[in-house]
């Protein structure tokens, strides 16, 4: 048993992808064999494509962000695996016009791998391809592996930040450098109180006493470094951004957060988080751009959270606030304005 | 440990309340003494003001459904308890303009007492008050006790109906009667393969080995009056779907129906199970004017999910399809295709 409710034939990503088409309709339009979603209201002969990708099981990431100012097509791998190079081509084979297309790629072996081989061919058809490669997490910082970084929670700002400048008409170069600068300029760290249900037993993925934390634990269920006793909610908080805050690059005092659910994490916890973590960014002098507080992220069910800053440069701001009509990303403050 | 990313003190609502006015500053205000929530953008002078609230632990709703379209004001409770009375007092003179002010209510004991005691004293100060109260919840129909059938996720349909209506100017009597008609035509039946968490414990407040559902389960972690062998999914939503219909009354063959998440249940699982309700809605003869699908009215981080269905008049048709500019409400299409 995968998960509790999974279809009979124990896959739950076909079913999930059309049921997730059916109920955003309006919004995404499914393709299968191989499997990829686009965006209704992509308009590749104005913008640059933006196509990302990646194992399933961190929904709303990324099909939750198919739309006006966020991306063009998405290429759903099975849980936690990365997609086919296959599904990678057809996407951007939709998403691309004649500016080209760049992907979107979180730091993981798999995922740089088939989009890579889906890059290789769709310069053979003579289609331009960047990649833009997110890597924040700083749990996996390291100078003993080549591998970097993972890429976790960070991703959704910078197809955020990414997908509004798109939309003014910037360049295939220029994109690739500012989705360049949005990852460089995040970082990530996760816990974890229980781990997520694994697809394989239907039991938790690694065991944990009701008084440990995973200390920087990814969203594929890899263990931490560390399992700790677990600190005040408060003391947690600000050892996080401790850490996260020491682990950004030098820049503006401002930033935009994300307080990211990994699952099975309430909403009564994660605003609750979202207060100490305004409160502990004022005392440490950062303004703050905006927030995103949900279940954008997750690591199937495990219960837990991700806490994401990026250091936001005066020019970025517009990008953050512009609307992005998905399925999941929140309405922004210059939406409801209106 | 009530649950593993509380405040020091213990309770997770007052954080919470300010961390949720934080993220969504743009939309809501929050009140404290005695705590309660209002949309900035409300008109009480053009429209009946509409007040919700109950227990927390339910999030999103109801704070997550105030702006345009839907709430004025909300009381929220303590974890899984009604709201006091000076809380809704207070979210209803907020709300209420010469029009009045409409109560709506779950059906359960303490959110009657309290939201009636409110009334009166509303009634006191001259404003008009009405009641609606959602029961949709079929595991707790029965002719043998006089509390009737719980509210639960109906309530989310009776809002946005309701919230649209309102906009339009009705009096606050065509206005009671539509909310009571649109509870009237509402049914749910919820099923957990976990229990939430304890406030108390910090464990499963109660147990079900892997193979068994609870079939029939409330949103605070009321067991079922049946706990049964798990069955494939296809077969589940086939007898809840049966069950549910059966229990609507007579009306168009057109429905709304809600694949809700109790709180620790996946995208995947909750798309993929919305997926075959649109099979087994079609295979009924039965036409559908829209779905939500996602966890929006849980308890806690219960694994499960709820399926509501509410049949639908053609003249109501319009009030859902109108957009919800609030914290949680999905956009509609009419609002995407702007």
């Amino acid at each position: 048993m995968p998960l509790p409710f999974h279809p009979a034939d124990g896959d739950p990503v076909p079913a999930a992808l059309r049921g997730f088409a059916r109920a955003h309709a309006d919004l995404v339009e499914l393709h299968e064999k191989p499997a990829h979603l686009v965006a209704r209201h992509r308009d590749p002969g104005r913008r640059v494509g933006l196509v990302s990708g990646g194992g399933s099981g961190h929904e709303p990431l990324h099909a939750g962000f198919l739309g006006r100012g966020m991306l063009d097509a998405v290429a759903p791998g099975k849980v936690f695996a990365s997609p086919h190079n296959k599904q990678v081509l057809e996407a951007s084979r939709q998403a691309a016009g004649p500016g080209g297309v760049i992907h979107v790629v979180k730091n993981y072996t798999g995922d740089r791998i088939n989009f890579g081989i889906a890059a290789e061919r769709l310069r053979l058809e003579g289609i331009e391809v960047r990649r833009v490669l997110v890597d924040d997490d700083l749990a996996t910082e390291s100078d003993e592996t080549a591998t970097g970084r993972r890429g976790t929670g960070a991703t959704v700002v910078v197809e955020k930040l990414l997908g509004a400048a798109a939309d003014t008409g910037l360049g295939i170069d220029e994109l690739a450098d500012l989705g360049a600068r949005f990852a460089a300029a995040s970082r990530s760290l996760a816990v974890a109180s229980c781990a997520q249900t694994s697809m394989h037993t239907g039991l938790p993925s690694f065991q944990l006493e009701a008084d440990e934390l995973e200390y920087g634990v990814g969203i594929h269920g890899e263990r931490a470094q560390k399992t700790i006793p677990r600190p005040s909610t408060e003391d947690l908080i600000d050892r996080m951004l401790d850490e996260i805050v020491a682990g950004l690059p030098a820049g503006p005092d401002e930033v935009v957060a994300v307080v990211n659910g990994m699952g099975g994490t309430t909403p009564l916890e994660l605003y609750g988080l979202h207060d100490l973590v305004l409160d502990g960014l004022a005392r440490r002098g950062l303004a703050v751009s905006g927030t995103l507080v949900g279940t954008l992220v997750p690591a199937l069910d495990m219960a837990g959270f991700s806490l994401t800053l990026t250091r936001m440069q005066q020019s970025w701001q517009e990008w953050w606030a512009a609307p992005a009509i998905t399925p999941a990303f929140p309405r922004t403050a210059k939406e409801t304005a209106r």
